[in-house]
């Protein structure tokens, strides 16, 4: 049951409570891998009302806040469970920068938001070791973020591998390399060609690995974040909760506006997820909300400011070039990304090459000193169906390929943000481009959204555009909320575009044909066709609304266990019909071996009919 | 604005009340096609605030309830604009069966619904002359229906089409051959092939003709009708208004329980739309409930009462054969058509091939004499990802094309029903099969949903198949609510399903390329770029969802011209500063032509900096 957290100590005024508790017929689990018994990999485990079946597991994001033996304190953040890997890595302490006051966009006494007390030794790489896990994955070293990731992949169900192998392999892959079997050599493996990044900053020790790559399951991001014009402190760290909870795998802070350092400290702290941020929204707080008035000195002050509180991966939109600028001029909806059109806008005005494009080796140079990955951002991608898979998306594309090189030179992590708005037709040919230009660095789109005519429900424009780029084989879909395009979300919205996502991505890799993707669906069709219900509900992403909707007409608890529901009835109920049939059809199996053979027969031949076992009636469905 | 008709007269006690008015912005209008003046073809004509640009014009499917200028009358009915049609077509007119007691699920007294009283002239056609359009398609003929349709699918949008041709003609269509232009000869060689259906029951004078087939724009079909738990004749009359409000192209009535035949009345005399149903569900009614009583006799009787009434089209099961049942017993989720489950139970408890496949030419006879389509039922088709593409649901498809070419043999427009549960990589082959099986004739699809495991979300999970399976062929698509699986919709549902469905069918036109429909996602993608929110709000599918999402936060009026919204707030605003980039691009371009050529060869060369013109700068964005 979810409830919310008690107030966290009265002297940090925000934010106060956050939505704890496992969800409905959940429990967490960890499980310990053979090969490495420090590690703790959650799960979340759905048990089943059958007692014969066992539990069913799944991917869990969600931290410590659905563990109901975990204590939560926003204050004190979360455990650092990799505190102790990052020990042995040989990095360095730091000082750390100073927080400044335009760090907060400027806010004091009553507007300034007091910054999470939890205090965490500020680390780096030092140069000529290796520190990201790219570099580490090069060297041969597994780590343990590394293993942690391969058993988490697995969800631990080497059994059910086996057994189901052959039932499931039947997907189209497009090329992906899936292994039946996830090891910590694979996934060193996938980092090590840059196929897979593990988001993973030195100073986000509470962070629970996970991988990004087409050959892992389909992740999905939710995008989090106040602006000028709404939102506090308190609302943006339940939604970072609130989005883990129903399977955010990464998180971005988009926050403008004032306080965005401090809210920042709070996610971040509290994160068990990856946290990514866009930095040059912050730089152009620090300067008053002019792009005219950027530079590389603000910009690279506020890429070490974030490095340092933990970010774990940035968008970065190096691949705005001035010359790309004006191919731009005819479109539709010109530049849609604010990134994008922040970078465009300035390179335009000051008649120059981006500082970002300039200077892109010192970004990866600070960047890997951190392990911060690159996600080397689209600002020039689509913003409606007439744009897609344009001159200027494309140019930028090969620069983000360019870009990508060097950053793989330089030891970094990266992935590639893409589209949009993308019409079906042209998705295929934007994951075929991306692979070919960016030398198969994972791809992270934005849906697309697959038709520009409904706002309100972009979370279903874009997540028909999201399953199937999914499915081609990009990496992460970044969510996106009913909101889009007409305001801010709201917690509920939140929710609606990760379960939309979620499922989107289950899709995908249904699609696949990934090992042991089908297992939740059959758990779930199983118990749909058995009519138990508690088990339909909580098999399901979202328990609490499948079960709200089944009660709207039958709330009684006899009708947990009803053979039918209010959409047909008893008497025209499929499923219990079909049941019957199949007593029917089985008693005859059983009477004679073989009646499946003739019916085969039967049907090539398009003889006799079937002749029944005595006595075969039913009961007429009442 | 919509508002809720008056009471209509005190002695019909149901229904009462359904929603009419406007949509936002919009207004009805009618179009008189040059050659056929007679005819008056309904459009949505949304109006933009800026006046220098046109209306754009919608296919508009919601009938006289959209139309400030006409007077609802639910007792009297919808006005019969194909009366002057039939009455040229040579057919008898006959008395009509009696209704009986049982019609009604034998309910009596305060318990049974008074019938419409609107009453028509039933009409069935001759042996040996043509009635359906099928045969008159054949028979060279152009009918005013087929006329109709032209008109309608072209949206009058004769100019549009020629200044808009190059543009827009980049989809992928798989085989289907959508013309640049409909012609009624176009539409009458359609429907000849069987490669299009106009369902048009001759006692159905009040529709308003529309087609199905892969040439034509994608279609969507809403399910309303009660069940034996829930739901009045009222909630029933209102759910079809509210499902043509948005965009249903048909509506089925699947109503078990009491009063089918009264509340059935209403639905059909007050339908712009053609009114689909199921005839064994009416039949299983009239035996009690028990699937064993069935038999032809019942049948029959169910199929002339309802043609009589004015059904539009049948979904007959007569696939489901005896021989097949049996390959469902491995299943997971059995058999989940209600009447796929009725019809296998039958004829596995009475040992005896199914009445439907016996009888199935006298069936074509019936339903040719009333002009009503076959939609040949999927009985078997799968209920779960596991169950897709069975040897069951394939060998029942292969039937479905022995009996599409009897039903043509015998005059009868077909259409056929498709699944179900399919995971993305296996739709295509569905739609692959239909094609050969069936000789081309429409295929009309359940989703497909693309995974088990979101109820509560099933509008979603199958607006992904749908999408997909239109984009490949899928003439209509039948839609799914946030209920399924769950309970019977309500009206928020039957909303949401519409829109879900509308805008998967839009993304299927926009990727198949068809002319114009990009027309639409033009309009608001530029009425976005320029901040006019509400040609944005107008111009989308549901105006006063994205009203109300962006006036959560952002109510006032002023804010209706505002160039930001609460997502970004005022300086992160991509469109606002991309405004700005667009002008000094202008700017610098009316300075120096050839700006976009240097800025290609600048990409190619990746050479030298662009030079810019001189005082080009804005004010900072603020």
């Amino acid at each position: 049951m979810s409830r919310t957290s008690p107030n966290i100590s009265s002297d940090t005024a925000a934010p106060v409570a956050v939505t704890v508790g496992a969800l409905p017929g959940s429990r967490k689990v960890y499980a310990r891998p053979a090969e490495r018994p420090d590690l703790r990999v959650p799960f979340r485990e759905i048990a089943l009302s059958d007692p014969s079946l066992e539990p069913v597991r799944v991917y869990d994001t969600s931290g410590p806040y659905t563990d109901d033996a975990a204590a939560i304190d926003l204050a004190a953040g979360a455990p650092c469970l990799r505190a102790p890997w990052l020990a042995e890595r040989g990095l360095e302490t730091v000082a750390g920068r100073a927080v400044r006051p335009e760090d907060n966009g400027g806010a004091s006494g009553e507007r300034l938001v007091p910054r999470c007390p939890a205090e965490r030794t500020i680390l780096r790489g030092r140069a000529g070791a290796p520190v990201t896990q790219l570099e580490l994955a090069r060297a041969g070293i597994v780590t343990p973020e590394m293993a942690f990731v391969a058993h988490r992949e697995n969800l631990c169900r080497e059994a059910a591998a086996a057994e189901a192998g052959a039932r499931l392999a039947d997907g189209e892959r497009f090329g992906a390399a899936i292994p039946d079997f996830v090891t910590p050599e694979f996934v060193r493996d996938e980092v090590a060609r840059g196929r897979a990044i593990i988001p993973a900053n030195v100073n986000h020790p509470e962070l629970e690995p996970m991988a990004i790559g087409r050959n892992f399951l389909v992740k999905i991001n939710a995008n989090i974040g106040n602006s000028a014009v709404t939102s506090s402190v308190a609302e943006e760290v339940e939604k970072m909760v609130w989005a883990i909870r129903w399977g955010a795998d990464t998180v971005m802070d988009l926050s403008t506006g004032r306080n965005i350092h401090n809210i920042r400290s709070w996610i971040i702290r509290n994160s068990p997820v990856p946290i990514g941020t866009v930095p040059i929204y912050q730089a152009l707080e620090k300067v008053g909300g002019d792009p005219l008035k950027l530079d590389w000195e603000v910009f690279k002050d506020t890429l070490i400011e974030q490095a340092e509180q933990g970010v774990d991966y940035m968008t970065i939109h190096a691949g705005v070039r001035l010359a790309h600028v004006p191919l731009t001029a005819h479109r539709v909806t010109g530049v849609v990304s604010r990134g994008g059109s922040i970078m465009a806008r300035w390179c335009l005005a000051a008649h120059r090459e981006s500082f970002l494009y300039e200077r892109f080796e010192e970004i990866c140079d600070i960047l890997r000193a951190y392990d911060v990955s690159f996600s080397l951002g689209d600002g020039l991608r689509p913003g409606s169906v007439a744009d897609a898979n344009d001159a200027a998306q494309f140019a930028e594309l090969e620069t983000l390929g360019e870009l990508t090189t060097i950053a793989w030179d330089k030891g970094c992590q990266v992935m590639i943000e893409g589209p949009g708005h993308v019409p079906m037709h042209k998705i295929e040919a934007n994951m075929k481009k991306q692979l070919e230009a960016c030398g198969e660095a994972p791809f992270y789109t934005l849906g697309p959204l697959t038709t520009d005519i409904a706002p309100g429900y972009d979370h279903i424009t874009s997540g028909i555009g999201a399953a199937m780029i999914g499915w081609f084989g990009c990496a992460m879909l970044c969510y996106v909320t009913p909101k889009e395009h007409l305001g801010l979300p709201d917690r509920d919205d939140v929710k609606t575009g990760v379960i939309t996502y979620k499922l989107a991505a289950h899709a995908a890799d249904l699609a696949k044909g990934h090992p042991l993707a089908r297992i939740r669906d059959d758990a779930l069709s199983q118990a749909r066709f058995a009519f138990r219900w508690e088990d339909q509900f909580n098999l399901s992403l979202d328990p609490d609304t499948a079960r709200a909707f089944h009660d709207e007409t039958l709330p009684k608890e006899a009708h947990k266990v009803a053979h039918f529901c209010s959409m047909c009835g008893p008497k025209f109920c499929s499923m219990k019909i079909s049941q019957d049939i199949r007593a029917e059809v089985q008693a005859f199996a059983a009477a004679e071996e073989g009646m499946r053979d003739k019916a085969r027969e039967f049907v090539e031949g398009g003889g006799a009919l079937y002749v029944p076992a005595p006595g075969e009636t039913g009961d007429p469905v009442t």
